[in-house]
């Protein structure tokens, strides 16, 4: 949080005053890999490694706990967290024309045309997770997420992501201004613990679901993908083919599942 | 709006029903000037040469209808809209390596650390325009704004920024999945009217306000921007180093000021 001054004005009774309130933290991350940089991302300071890690994770570099040896982050002079990380890679010898032109197209979209739309389901397989679950329990899930998350509430103007198992039960929650970052915590928070791929988890999102966010949980096995609010076509269009589960407008006592509604336990 | 069929189900009458939909469209727009890749953005079809001429008015590349010739848009086979826009612009030799580096950077988040931050700022000028409005105005827009637009009810899945003159009247409104795009957009019409810059317009933007969304407000000039919901503490620092009035969660009779108040004659 970073607090701020500002005049709240009241146009009925035409008066204004001076309070204080906060904003959610919006500050560039420039992540490089073996000290070349691959991308700057806006984010939320905090949990930094984490979101590099997942990062590579979305970009398909990595997949295993030991393919990262050491992310180190740049102290910064204005800045308790750097505003850079270097991610040191594994053995693994990295194509760099091929990470380059990649991320700097996925910086802003993740693919480039029908080619790389096609190219994008060749590089993570379909997902797996042939269970089910109740419908009740996706719909409890909203107030778990809420529950855990304070600083939503506070700002108004921060994106959250929730990670569960199959029992409803909360795994990590991250938040940040962009919902591709809180997204891409998750997946660096599950590498590092050896949890990859996430075939027996489920994601929600506060929000919208993108093609970006979609192409994401795919990156990390993630076979149900739950948001508060509505999915773009491109989203619904990846999901069927990638086998994935897709839910929106998760409110109150009802949701449309627009993919795979298979795996849940009431039969639609 | 891309029809999908998809099942409500409700939890507690334990049910589910196959019912159809509309989701916001999303696809991938390629941008070339003169035939080389600069950007990939993910956007909602239509608008598409504005979307490209308003993304080169944010790089900087761009500020006169004279400085673009033509913008050319390729045909797709299962596209009505293509999805690759050329711009061929006219008489200036543009630097590829700045343009290519920035875009590739801005994608993401337009700027790569302080000292970016510091050059952003040089690219230019902050805003002029003297000028003041009432509250009342400013408070009359959403209700405008919303009146304009119909398929945001419709999904609940798009972004819309309106661009308003001095006396509150609506210039232009665009829609968007991706809340930079429908800025773009803007940009792009005022640019091929000879509008540019924007120095007596407001814009209304219907979620949040990042710093992309501010900075390239700013490459239009426009002095005050006001948004539904939250700004990020970096879309307030910018704002107030670029002279730009902001406004945010202007909801109903009240409204919160963060910068340069002095443009409402309610003087807070």
């Amino acid at each position: 949080m970073a607090e701020v001054r500002l005049h709240k004005v009241n146009i009925v009774t035409d008066s204004s005053s001076e309070v204080s309130d906060v904003t959610a933290r919006e500050e560039p991350l420039e992540i490089r890999v073996e000290g070349r940089s691959v991308a700057v991302v806006m984010r939320t300071p905090g949990h930094d490694e984490e979101l590099a890690a997942g990062f590579l994770v979305s970009e398909g570099v990595v997949q295993r706990p030991r393919d990262i040896l050491e992310v180190s982050q740049c102290p910064s002079t204005n800045n308790e967290h750097g505003n850079i990380v270097d991610v040191l890679l594994g053995g693994n010898v990295v194509n760099w024309d091929s990470l380059t032109r990649h991320v700097f197209s996925a910086s802003s979209c993740g693919l480039c045309g029908k080619t790389s739309i096609e190219s994008v389901f060749q590089q993570f397989p379909s997902v797996k997770g042939e269970w089910q679950v109740s419908p009740k329990l996706i719909a409890s899930l909203p107030d778990k997420l809420r529950a855990a998350q304070e600083t939503f509430s506070k700002t108004g103007g921060l994106h959250a992501s929730g990670l569960f198992d199959l029992n409803g039960n909360l795994v990590v929650l991250r938040e940040d201004v962009g919902r591709h970052n809180a997204l891409d915590k998750i997946l660096g928070y599950t590498l590092q613990r050896g949890l990859l791929p996430l075939d027996r988890h489920i994601l929600l999102v506060s929000g919208r679901v993108s093609f970006e966010i979609i192409q994401k949980a795919l990156a990390g096995g993630i076979p149900l993908v739950a948001a508060i609010s509505a999915p773009s076509s491109l989203a619904v269009d990846f999901a069927q083919g990638a086998g994935q589960t897709l839910i929106g407008f998760l409110r109150g006592e009802t949701m449309n599942v627009y993919t795979h509604p298979q795996r849940l336990s009431t039969a639609p």
